[in-house]
């Protein structure tokens, strides 16, 4: 595997590859679980060429976010991402990456005004405006996320779209743990009674798909009832629980196509997020290949 | 030649071809003079294949600006075209460049609040968002503007740079009447009395870049007896005349380095506008390459 930390060197070697291999893309921002490794194990199943970029983007962290207390293990990733068949480890500094301040700014409106677009602002436009930094240094054929964070794929999927990049987006399904809580690489900052309740995140999602199984077409109830099953198990805050339209994220009225309900839990130092997305049936929908 | 007139064929053909060779691409309006076709011209010299998109982009006309008076002549077009080098002409409609209301908006900073960017509310953020797309379809080595709009050369300067596509911007001079009007598709909608006035914008800003080459160094001095000069010798209104840093469009105080004499003129049916690039010493400067 080979390591390259600057986007000119970068962005020449990949322009090469492009012209005879296929490339399958992760972005992430490290501190790799196996959420990250199954996307990396997929674009090897995939592609000739496979790339992973760790870069913990500041332009997508609000003020009084956790940029600096984000996690950072890069000896580590280094060792995985060569364990998941990773042919070229991207790490490019902040500061080549963002060598002056930026001028251009990428904005989204309708998919980022809802869920964590709401108390995150100006996060989706730090996410959409590294990509295409990044979709424009490595070029890829295919482009890797998880369905854990169902509203970046949704913001991606727009992304792509309304600038025509000549990239597949692959969304996989979000990695859990035994007990069922979502893969995140900032479960270590949850304190050990808080790691027992998170569990109540998953299990609230599945009480309301339950009910949308068992009938229930009311938006508002299964939101209400996700929001008192996570206030009686855990200590943390809701941040929101939402049922939307997937991937446009318009509120519904009732449920036709498939719809996310998704939800975001403040705990001490780690903020969890997680969802569901099913369809009018229930039924539900693991990954967008 | 090649007429496309597909987004999707267009993309399809053009990841082919960039994989074996070098692409010059020269994005246009259409209604093509010799300033375009300059710009074809020199594309051919420089790259395997030269493409030349035509689209009157809706997203950068304003409410009240001229989207459906812009002259339009396709069959003249396509000879020109070929006549000059052209390989794949590309046409495509506004409904294949936006079958979807767009979700994701690109906006530029500082270089867009001055010049025609302060009359021109949203006119910056459409070029480089249909230029983005355009760039994503064609995936060009090199693209080639008029410094005509000295001021679109700057932004577009800021895309490619902020967004870091992999692609050299060529600016090439400014083609001009045998009076020194800039060429314009515009210009055919000048009255007669206002063809022969229109000549007083070049001169009015050759008088400034003398005023500099004779010394002076008060960009408020030199403004102001450019705008005098337009007032007193035609019957347009003189929508601005700016002196600034380029291509950083920043206002000086005094002439450093690169800066740009801009104006713009209102007539009866036909904004023009024209610019003149000089260092400190008074030195022209007619192109970027």
């Amino acid at each position: 595997m080979k390591i390259i930390r600057s986007t000119t060197v970068m962005q020449e070697k990949m322009i090469k590859i492009s012209k005879s291999e296929s490339i399958g893309f992760v972005p992430t921002m490290g501190y790799f679980h196996e959420g990250h490794l199954a996307l990396m194990k997929q674009a090897a199943e995939d592609n000739d060429v496979v790339v992973t970029s760790i870069f913990v983007n500041p332009l997508q962290f609000g003020p009084n976010e956790d940029y600096e207390q984000y996690p950072r293990d890069e000896e580590q990733d280094i060792r995985l991402a060569e364990q998941a068949g990773v042919d070229i480890l991207f790490i490019p500094s902040v500061k080549d990456m963002y060598p002056t301040k930026m001028n251009i700014t990428l904005s989204v409106e309708e998919r980022a005004n809802v869920l964590c677009g709401r108390s995150r602002p100006g996060h989706f436009e730090g996410v959409i405006t590294v990509l295409t930094k990044l979709f424009n240094i490595i070029r890829p054929n295919k482009t890797y996320f998880g369905l854990k964070d169902a509203q970046q794929v949704a913001v991606v999927d727009a992304l792509i779209n309304d600038l025509n990049f000549p990239i597949q987006l692959i969304a996989l399904p979000t990695i859990r743990e035994h007990d069922g809580l979502a893969k995140s690489s900032r479960n270590v900052n949850l304190a050990n009674d808080e790691r027992s309740q998170a569990v109540w995140l998953t299990k609230a999602l599945e009480h309301g798909h339950q009910l949308v199984v068992d009938g229930e077409q009311n938006p508002a109830i299964i939101v209400k009832e996700v929001i008192d099953v996570i206030n009686r198990e855990t200590s943390g805050t809701v941040d929101y629980v939402e049922m939307l339209s997937y991937p446009e994220l318009q509120s519904v009225s009732t449920i036709k196509n498939n719809v996310v309900l998704a939800v975001a839990v403040q705990f001490k130092r780690a903020r969890l997020i997680d969802n569901i997305i099913f369809n009018e049936n229930g039924k539900l929908i693991r990954q967008f290949y």
